[in-house]
């Protein structure tokens, strides 16, 4: 392990300028004009593998964005990890809030980051956290520490709900076989406090379209009399949510897991400043589901937001239109038991029926996945949480994270193998926001942490 | 008038190709992109009336786009009349959805116009119906039968609020007496029933500005915590009416001016089939304030119309965002009595007061004007309904309208001046909305029964 280190310590500002050079590709998954970026960037990564002394790589194209594949097996009886990540990125909207362009990293100080902190989409979601898999592996390989075998599967489309990795799954099952999958695409509590995510919640993402009259009308000429869509949305979109912050979709909340009060106050130990959480979003309030933490609110509970909303006039100045149709972007996040699928439906049925006759309206689904809990009695959750111990000098805590990485449950269900999801990334980094960045803290730390993973699971395998 | 009929008979296709040059000048008065071309169109303008044998031309600079002012005095004995119209059009957005380009004019045949009709932004509203009148004087001139004295006022900010016209006419009040003034910018019922706007609503436009967390956050990670502002801005607009279409803002209907029973009955008299309305529209229902017919509650009832909202993340795809802001324009259409200010007043302050403690609320006026009605036992309205029955061969009908030009109320403040509202469009000219067009019949029928008014009223004042 001493020679693993100490090659990671020469290496690091290496690491850190190979880590630059992938987020300078705009390797957005959500846009067709980026394409040919999303093939670039999958392109960086398995010369990267090859680089790092992965036996074999692989790009497979996908009907979407490709797979970067690798494999290195060094004894077949020893256990294979497959690491996951992914190398496709959220778009950066709204571009004029960046300090600085957000496919030009730069490394600046801040007060949570005093090392410094890589300022670009993509730094810690998820570019700067599964590169940590790639320079760990490196040093592994090259002090021939490896202790296990390796598998990479580094996907370009976990941003759009990983829509073709079902099939590459179904289609690859015996080249994917493994023992275990780890990720690091999580958050711990703050640098100072490891922890290890045990949950992530579903998913649902729809659009919906109300339409009113055949064209855009004069708001003087119709309005009084012909239904305005962006009213009707409002108010359809109010009506979602009751007084006490609960969604109104019947059959909602049949299926969902019921934690229990032990767990719930053990889940509630963990350290959160109501007052800190506040300030930092510059909030007088928070707005949740009555009769539940803002802890609880952000991972046992299922949730509903708006994520965009638009129609009529949106430029400078005044248009007095009464618009034909308006738009939305709502994302469910669902909880353990609540099936994408099944509330994707509902969703779409409870639409339709609260819709005033005077409009018509569409619902098309995005794209889903499921919520998925990862047991803490397992060789792998030891292995992460002895490494963490080992580097940061700390007990790791378990936490169940609000976000989703569908590609979790689909990998019990198609691979039949449990994940352990050791991020090391932080709340503030604002992954999916302005102004992205990553600790230099957390990057080494992952990369000083991931052999200890490997070690640990090797020898517990055993 | 035989002479003039003539004239303008011989000259017609030469209206049809300057109104078309006029239309090819993007004067979109509401981005200031188009500042230049404001100022084109005003040059445009004053160069027509020149042509057109107006004695006195000049173009007033103001803080915002330049006024065109036209004078021809021929003899001070004689009555003086204001024709007023606007060179400005509103912004042709969305795009998309204009079958032509919206500056490059096209005579299309369609259902309703079997001999044509123009289609451009603006070819209506203002462009088309102001030129009628520079052409309408053109001919009388040349034919030596100009029986009033005439100004021109021509402004480029109407669609914008009128917002420098105020100060301009305060300014110039000696210069712009007259005992009339003449408008065409409605609309009458069809070509085969001819109409007479008697009435106009006041306007209060705003922008609003819901602000939750200081950042966009990842709809995962706080999504069920966080307030988002796009959800709280549904609910508050939601709770603007209530569920008979009432406007829920505290004082709103205080000063609302209550229409008596008979002259409510009158107003239904209109021809009016609610069947070729939605059949029109495209709906399946109409949506208003209940207890009161669609010809009712888009002129004697004021509204709340949203003309635009978004926030969020509005792109192609999905992200899973949880937006730190949502904006909505919204307009209120006022009636007699009540006033801009304190509607404008009364919004902003309900706003406010509904907003949960967890965002943070900004309401911007945009601009405003006062709400209308013209008297029917005036010169200027016999003049204008013996001229259209001439040549209509049948009685114009009095309507109010649920538009608003709120220059009319201001002139009367001002000016001491009433107006009359004598426009030829058709409510399915679609004016404001992609693919605006204006029919050949309307604009020529415009020319003819322009002289006729300048004669009855000469006549009528003696």
């Amino acid at each position: 392990m001493q020679n693993v280190q100490k090659y990671i310590s020469e290496n690091k500002d290496r690491y850190v300028s190979e880590l630059m050079e992938m987020l300078r590709i705009p390797s957005i998954s959500a846009d067709p004009k980026y394409n040919g970026d999303c093939k670039k960037t999958a392109d960086f990564v398995a010369a990267s593998l090859k680089k790092a002394g992965c036996k074999t790589v692989k790009v497979f194209p996908t009907p979407g964005h490709p797979v970067v594949y690798g494999e290195h097996i060094i004894d077949k009886s020893k256990p294979t990890v497959l690491v996951y990540g992914h190398y496709d990125v959220q778009p950066p909207d709204p571009l004029e809030l960046w300090e600085s362009p957000p496919f030009e990293p730069v490394i600046k100080k801040t007060k949570i980051h005093p090392q410094g902190a890589i300022f670009a989409r993509g730094s810690c979601d998820d570019k700067g956290q599964f590169y940590m898999h790639v320079k760990a592996f490196e040093a592994m390989v090259a002090t021939k520490e490896l202790p296990c075998n390796v598998k990479f599967m580094i996907e370009g489309e976990e941003e759009i709900g990983s829509k073709h990795l079902g099939d590459f799954c179904e289609a690859n099952k015996k080249m994917l076989a493994c023992d275990v999958i780890l990720i690091s695409d999580t958050s711990i509590i703050s640098n100072k406090t490891p922890s290890i995510c045990v949950g992530l919640r579903g998913l649902s993402y729809l659009e919906v379209e109300v339409t009113g009259a055949n064209r855009d009308l004069h708001s003087g000429v119709y309005g009084g009399a012909v239904a305005n869509p962006l009213q009707v949305l409002s108010e359809m979109i109010a009506s979602m949510k009751d007084k006490n912050g609960k969604i109104t979709i019947p059959g909602f909340y049949d299926d969902v897991e019921i934690v229990s009060k032990t767990e719930r106050a053990a889940m509630n130990k963990a350290p959160f400043s109501l007052t800190a959480y506040q300030k930092d979003l510059g909030i007088r309030d928070t707005r949740g589901e009555k009769g539940y933490t803002v802890i609880e609110q952000t991972s046992i509970r299922p949730t509903l937001e708006v994520n965009g909303m638009w129609g009529g006039y949106i430029g400078e100045g005044a248009k007095t239109v009464l618009p034909s149709k308006a738009f939305a972007k709502i994302s469910m996040r669902l909880v353990p038991n609540q099936k994408s699928d099944k509330m994707t439906k509902l969703f779409t049925k409870h639409f339709q029926s609260i819709a005033p006759k005077s409009v018509t309206v569409k619902v098309r689904p995005h794209h889903g996945g499921e919520a998925a809990v990862t047991p803490t009695n397992t060789p792998e959750y030891k292995a992460a949480a002895m490494a963490m111990k080992a580097t940061f000098g700390k007990e790791a805590i378990p936490v169940r994270s609000g976000g989703s990485i569908p590609i979790v449950a689909l990998f019990e269900k198609v691979l039949k193998v449990k994940t352990v999801l050791m991020g090391f990334g932080l709340d503030s980094d604002v992954i999916h926001s302005p102004n992205e960045h990553y600790g230099l803290f957390n990057y080494y730390k992952g990369i000083e942490t991931i052999p200890h993973f490997f070690a640990n699971y090797a020898a517990l395998r055993k």
